[in-house]
């Protein structure tokens, strides 16, 4: 008999119970767990849980399952998210002239290593720039920035997003600084990657900053985007050893491997709801 | 008011309903989940569960806990163990002329990093190789082992595990090989630290054969002792990196670092019940 | 006044004397050294150097620096590279299906990150199944090999890489064993990536065989292509943790990722004459 | 014939001749090189070599050796440095309550790892403190420090330094900020572990900043003190991977870790002559 899997994940204040009820209603529905964290952050009080789950004898959709889960958790106060693995997410990636990251999620996607539909790419730079890249298929928005058009072209990035019904936006090393407005629309759901391991080198140029330093790793922070530059949620971070044979063009190079790497991770996490806020802090169960 | 915190590690095969089983009863018994990992491995059909709760209102005994969750371990066919987190592991160290692994784990041991009591230390080389290490309070036994002598001191050795009622035995570069039935004794209780990357390198001299070899990465292993030598389940790994300037010398040094860090950290999730056997393999719920 | 860089990389039995006359030679031809490495192997006995410099005035050709080095070179015995870094070297690539290798070369290449030049793609599989990639102006060899015809295409092979003078032919994950005497004709200048942490899971399926030993840290292997498979002078070798939670295919997926970042180090130090054969073994001179 | 190993280190303007002016001084004397590197740095145009190299026939001494290489490096204006790896280098090492680095250090003493003589232990708490570590034969001194009493004290470990010809002094975990003039006094001979991956998380408890930021690694720094608190140059850093569930507690104890092997290395490197001051940063010939 054919199976479907699905995805919970939540947060809510922590008391006794919770796993118990949860599990309990899955068991209920013929739900099979399949693999299950849960963690117990004692300095906010906060429980957090993710679960995947089969459902043996298909006769649930996602929408009785969600409908019948909405008493729990309004019982616990849950913020909470409930997917079926087989909807395909939508993403939109914003990506300026340096496009080794588009190049990776491209890759990434294209064999279906991140299962996701790529509902948009909007750069500030023509289509030209990415001739070297199929973009077969996949909408394009050439949405050029300056001081004046800015807060215009935000609402038509935004427009694009939410006519896609995109489950996340990627700033894929978009050097353009998102106003408060535009990330707190995002919030949550828009994920940078920040060339430098935070909370060192903040602010531009943070290769040239960690060669002036005379650091001896260099390292990469993916992140949700919030209006307070450089502090939001991180997700993951990943570092490199360099030495001094290293020029700042070399930490450069040496970057874009660890910002690859380290987006297309956090990327693949929060598309399987293995993330969740914490805060100003996630929580991330990895595997 | 004050509460109590347990550990609860099993595996049993797969089925619907072990999770809403198991948290109903926790609840039932006043648990608060703290922290929790389950897994369902899809080839062997095999489910893992760690759960960590507290009883908030001190009325339960591990004894009675015990009691009490011993119906659903039968129900579903449960390998399992339930610890109170106060009760003290006690260990027993094995170890022959190399005393780095000895040597940190005293160390970790005395400043309360590892949670353990020290039942005794065992080995063939006498009590004055380790002049300058503070053993007082520490059982030390000197039992020197020749071809005609093993049986004889490996009683002796099982002897003084199950006297001490000891819940781990370490080789801590214990230099002698465990007969099949000493390995058989200790089974799922006896961790030893090997020095390669598994399975690379098995047999005498590990660092002197990756020297030859011409690896760029050396590593070591630390495993359950099995009767099949260096086949065990591997319960942790890690490496570093060498070059070509590396001597087997500079080999066997690099390698002590990273034989203390991979066991400890082996024996720390032992004996936090965070390691689970999964037929030659292990299930460990790193944190 | 403009210059020029060049590499000089050469091997030979150790006595004195070598670094005196090397560095007399290229300071008397204006030489200005920017970077060097000299490693003495007490085994072998063999002496090892890699000189970056700059001739400050142009008055000398490649060719001129390479007539005068002979005199040095013959005296000591050396096994020598003399390179101009504005030449650019060529390489030819080998592909089978699995084309993560090839994506990731080929952006490198495109940005100017690996300094090379393509000279052809030779795959056993039709253009058609690369067809997401731009292979503009790269000469494409369509090649299937089956029994029959082995030798016939290998010949054709070595008269593309001797028609296109490669300094280099890459396996990119070329899932042909080549012959003994087609390795013994690309010797010291054919890498093969091995998707596993070698001398471990040598062979077929290693990330399978690797799920199946429970290991901790799956790696990928760089090397030199020998007639005795998986045995070749290694170059660079990386790994990355897993899991209980990973799968065969989840492996194959992060492996991905380390077999890419390992052939793009390894092919990049061989082209800047970082990487000296030492019997089985090499030198590498980082930086 | 014997023969006895040296190692010169030395830092200049670049220009020119000077490998060719070394490496024929070092022939003329009957010098073998075993290692060497050299290193231009193109931003400050300063120019960095090490050479270890023996002399195999036995007719020099270090003095004779060094009165005749005085002539080169003045004609340079180099900064330099020339031993016989046969002098045992001396420290002293500085110590506070956390005595994690002091038992690795005394360890890797111990077994000949770091080949150094400890002239003595400077700690601002009482011996009795360290009473499970074997101090025998090592003169220890217990110079508390108030605000009052800090310039004597300090003014009483310089003399210690002195008085035993330190090579090097050892900040390991010494929980006092050392006055400018003391900073200065010390220059490019003490070497401080920070318990975090600077620059971020400068100041107080920085594994309690980390976890407060959320970061996905932490780390430590080995850097030369100087009177710019946090900003010395940086020997040496390392981070390890944490999560959501580590406490602050956690972070304090894996930093142990990290610390432990960072200081370590750092002190190999600089007895063994492969750390050379570049401004604010450093070069580090690691091997």
């Amino acid at each position: 008999m054919p199976s479907e899997e699905f995805t919970l994940a939540f947060s809510c204040p922590n008391r006794a119970g919770i796993v118990a009820a949860v599990s309990r209603h899955l068991y209920d529905n013929g739900g099979d767990i399949r693999e299950a964290h849960q963690f117990d952050d004692p300095e906010t009080g906060r429980f957090f849980m993710r679960v995947r789950f089969a459902i043996v004898e298909a006769v649930v959709t996602v929408q009785s399952l969600t409908a019948g889960f909405a008493t729990i958790a309004e019982r616990f106060g849950m913020d909470w998210r409930l997917a079926s693995r087989e909807a395909v997410p939508k993403i939109v990636i914003l990506v300026s002239r340096f496009d080794h990251c588009l190049a990776d999620l491209l890759y990434r996607w294209r064999i279906g290593e991140l299962r996701m539909e790529i509902a948009a790419i909007v750069s500030n730079h023509p289509r030209e720039v990415y001739a070297h890249h199929d973009l077969d298929g996949i909408p394009f928005h050439h949405l050029p920035v300056t001081k004046e058009t800015k807060a215009e072209q935000e609402a038509r990035i935004l427009a694009i997003v939410e006519e896609a019904g995109a489950d996340l936006v990627v700033l894929a090393r978009y050097m353009q600084i998102l106003s408060d407005e535009m990330s707190a629309a995002l919030s949550g759901r828009c994920i940078n990657i920040h060339h430098s391991f935070l909370p060192g080198f903040k602010g531009a140029k943070p290769y040239h900053q960690a060669h002036r330093r005379g650091v001896k790793l260099i390292g990469a922070t993916a992140h949700y985007v919030t209006a307070d530059l450089d502090e939001g949620p991180i997700i993951e971070q990943d570092v490199e050893r360099i030495s001094h044979h290293d020029s700042p063009d070399d930490l450069v190079r040496k970057g874009r491997d660890i910002e690859r790497r380290v987006l297309s991770r956090a990327i693949a996490w929060h598309l399987d709801n293995r993330v969740l806020l914490n805060g100003d802090k996630t929580v991330v169960f990895r595997d």
